[in-house]
């Protein structure tokens, strides 16, 4: 029968619970230092331009404007974000850009739409800790146990979340950022050992509730392993508060980055989807 | 047993077509005159700052920043966008916002992810033309006749997408802002006949992919009756001529507003699924 | 003796009246319609990052982000800001400029430091009104006559300023850009006969305490002809209400335009020194 | 005479040799890390919108958006730029600012335009050198020296500018910011006791050549010194070559700092006059 399968789809959708991963966007949220704010302004009130409607009414409409990093907020990291000895992922020059224009090449414009098979990994859960502390380093032992207590594989292609806890501390910037007191962005995560682990999956993106993914201060080995020599992409910012207390281990994962030509990253906005 | 419904939904996900209906994000694309343009730059440079990897090899960064109105590229209406006789959607005082921090109600972060079901109403298809005149008006009678040609119906809830061939004019802002020399954003859309019929239905946004959705020069009363009167969400500047192409009319659409608080619009990449 | 004129020039400027012809800059701020506006927010707050300072005490810092139009504010035209038959003042093409780097002939990079007599023309005092109405022409009758009764002429390298009132609308952006109620900027100055006897005068500039300088709406003929035809500069946004309480027709003219590259107008902040 | 000390004023500016130090803004430009780079685009091209004149002509007009940190390019530090234990000069709270208003106190509305004699101490001239090693420290044996090698003297009130030669390296961001490779900003300037030496000399302001005046790295204890404790602004990312060539030891430096509200810095186009 035709359009069954459109049908069953809708239905899935609409029966799912629909977990949201992003944070909010607003003046003062916690940011990496070097890259720029979110920064909102209107740039028309309600009231300043009055139109007259034929029917005598009076219609306005007010409008805002925004900048911000292309790394701020809950964001994806394109393959071009990072590169090694000059190359990006597959060995593109990475001095095939500009300050004008970008990238040449691994643009924001030609990441797909992700809808795939999301995991959640719950680190914090399996220490029983509320929040992980700044010095956690996530290892290949952790990634499995959390597996095997949750239940649930990797599979190639998938999109694996880890869960620290930190999501907890966005509403205080220094500590998000910097885990208290201090200048350097800190805070727990894999170090190579997890990365490669991960890697090993042939997954296709990792992410996780902090600023920075990977353990920081590092020198961005865990970025480099994943964006350069493996070609997965990583998700920072994410809020898997809610998934953490459903227990929720397994979902669609959807995230739609915005096709800016050229960029390292883009603001998105993922979310699960639990049936 | 238990994942079954999740391993149908990624199964469903996986077969399905993706169209990607968000245009690219660069310098230079158009934009109605009163939204600020989208302006892209890096922040860092691969090369600018080297750090040294423990094993000897060197990394590097790039990162990008950008600013942009709301209501630029493909992009979502809030219902807080229009005011008429100084209040919004429901009731609330157009007046309870501000410059710096925006609305107090309607804002972005309070739309929920949209998955849903979408219709393609071709109506340049109808009419025989590729691309409509940028004087036509859609009425009730081309949306009807849309839907008896294509053999699709409209439900509560839907999202409905009219296309009039606009897109084409994409790469020429002139002609894709004003329809070639003029200082007045001018295009095809419905008129207040047209937006009664489509509220009639309930559904829950409609959009088109032109800048202004409806017909322009106006006095914006669609935009009034959709957001103000009827709570239903405005898309703009939507890419149709995939689905358009493949004789699509029905899909799940998904589209993951950015949740920047107190914002009357977001830049979003919505697509749809098609089974 | 030497350095004897640099003691004359430090023991004028130290003893001469500064009066400042800029607007605060914040959100909110009246802008043209077609202009972006300015947007403000921290990049980084007191506190959030703190240093241990050798002696104990605790340092930090805080810094900002700005986006704005570069016609906003008090601000200055550049000769590229406009053109006519394609062309720009010396007949440079217009279509030599791109959407990332702006122009390649008349970028305000080109724009020197500006210090020179200044000249006010108070027409609002002249007509004894606080403040002109919005239809207001401003005439070669109204200019002479209004050198006449300030007992001041016009040399050619000058920069005339012409007094409206209209800086008592500031804070009111629907009165100061629409003359009230309306949705197209409206205001007065002079229309194409005044800024002809203006351009006779070959003065380096002109400038008005209105959004548009130019009686506006109009076809802009009087910036083509000042910027395009004549290479006089434009200077619009003032707040000349001080030097117009104090009497004062005659004064050296700073204002020091950054040197953005490819750009069309900048921010200033314009003084009259008066001695 | 009336009108006397306006002739005197205006031919000494007339005669005097303007000397420009700012630098160019433009994508790419030179930026400490932690603050947004520079960026500019168009917000409408020429050509784009066309107007029809009365006398049949074609005009159209041409503008664009820029978004940057205030601390960017040629620059002034405002007061409130950095705090000590809590608070700003003078005694205000550090916590009186928020993300989207700013300061309440020592914002740069606050600060008058700037015309004051300056000094040229050339630290690089005195050491025989064309720019000083990035880790160089200018101490009060410097300034002194070079006072008595350029036959000046400082005064209470003066802004007394240093160069160290590292405007030459700008066009080569990673050497400006961090002397070559690496990742933390880098260059030479004064520490606590240069700085000390300054304040006691109960200057206005100071600048260098340099991104971030003081000794890099460092824990900012002249910005600290300066800003908190003396009330002394800073000014940096000055291009003072051509002065240095020329000779000039004293002039009338002039500097007008956007009024931003609640800003914490303003980017500038100083000048220096010498007669």
């Amino acid at each position: 029968m035709p359009g069954r399968p459109l049908e069953e789809l809708l239905a899935l959708a609409r029966g799912a619970r629909v977990y949201d991963l992003g944070f909010d966007l607003h003046a003062g949220i916690p940011h990496f230092p070097t890259h720029p704010p979110f920064v909102f302004g209107l740039t028309k009130r309600h009231g300043e331009i009055v139109i007259d409607l034929p029917d005598g009414r009076l219609a306005s409409s007010s409008a805002d404007a925004i900048s911000t990093g292309t790394h701020v907020g809950t964001h994806l990291d394109g393959l071009g974000h990072f590169s090694c000895n000059g190359m990006l992922f597959g060995g593109a020059a990475a001095s095939a850009q500009s300050y004008e224009t970008g990238l040449e090449t691994h643009g924001l414009e030609t990441v797909a739409p992700i809808l795939r098979r999301g995991v959640l990994l719950d680190v914090a859960g399996l220490e029983g800790a509320p929040i992980l502390p700044k010095d956690f380093s996530i290892g290949p032992q952790h990634l499995e146990a959390a597996c095997r207590r949750q239940k649930v594989e990797i599979r190639a292609g998938d999109v694996v979340l880890l869960r620290t806890g930190w999501a907890r501390y966005w509403p205080d910037p220094a500590t998000y950022v910097m885990g208290g007191r201090g200048s350097a962005p800190t805070g727990p995560g894999p170090e190579i050992d997890g990365a490669g682990w991960l890697s090993r999956q042939r997954i296709f993106a990792t992410g996780s509730d902090t600023l920075a993914y990977e353990k920081v201060p590092s020198a961005m080995q865990v970025h480099v392993h994943l964006l350069v020599e493996s070609g997965i992409h990583i998700i920072e910012v994410l809020n898997l508060e809610k998934l953490a207390e459903d227990g929720v281990s397994e979902f669609l994962f959807v995230a739609l980055p915005l096709k800016i030509r050229g960029a390292t990253g883009s603001p998105i906005r993922p979310i699960a989807l639990a049936v």
